[in-house]
């Protein structure tokens, strides 16, 4: 089904947009693209937060699960493929072939790209969180493309 | 499905992000947003072209079929309401609701910004079309909201 990739070409071409037009090719100006990148990925988690079914989450827990297979299978078709937590309000989410890294596995870019392809999901996922009513800080790391981790860090109000 | 809201909200975020970043908010900076849309909407038409099941193509019009009904269907799972021809070279798109003019319809938006939710498309058209092997000038028009008109053009090589 092309509506499937549909999504990824258009956040790839997002990605190359932002970059071509920041004005400072350095460290300052790629912080403002994945500034704009997780921002951008926020909205669309608020927005996708409302239209996901949902049920009633008993327990912290319960809403990362709820990340890692309604909104993955939504948003990549698939389940994340692993869940940890410290039980203190750390949970460390792992794709171990992340769909918008694989063009990068293939050799297509470079490992030092790799924030630009995982920051509009930290947005995504810290917008969903809100969504359901959870403040959160959400960072990404790669070790080994196209395997990925988001840690999740559930703010207390 | 949310995969089905996600190309949209990613879209509406564009849009409205190219807008907030130009410079210039006159129309000489709205010229260049569209042209932004319009080029990143071709670049996903391309690799949409290559990625739809292609059957052969006997007459140029059976390429404009595809369009309204295959590409149509993969982005935004309708097809095209009707297809209209003069026989050299000219055709007209009409879609009755398009989902990008929708939130417009609804009382979001205002017409005057009609052709910000249409550049994307356009080169989506385009693009796809120069994947098939076809040059052509696509350009778009709205009467009512949220119906809207897409001209092809073919360009004879």
């Amino acid at each position: 089904m092309a509506d499937v990739v549909l999504f990824e070409f258009l956040h790839a071409e997002m990605v190359a947009e932002l970059g071509a037009r920041d004005p400072d090719p350095g460290p300052g100006g790629q912080k403002r693209s994945l500034s704009v990148l997780e921002g951008t990925g926020f909205r669309v988690g608020q927005a996708l937060g409302e239209r996901l079914p949902r049920e009633t989450f008993r327990e912290e827990l319960d809403v990362l699960k709820f990340l890692c297979r309604d909104l993955w299978v939504a948003v990549f078709q698939k389940q994340m493929d692993g869940l940890c937590t410290n039980h203190q309000g750390t949970y460390v989410l792992q794709d171990n072939s992340f769909p918008l890294l694989i063009p990068m596995a293939l050799g297509l870019q470079y490992l030092e790209d790799a924030p630009k392809f995982l920051a509009f999901t930290c947005g995504l996922l810290r917008g969903t969180l809100r969504t359901l009513g959870f403040q959160s800080l959400v960072t990404s790391s790669v070790a080994t493309l196209p395997a990925c981790k988001f840690q999740v860090e559930i703010r207390k109000s």
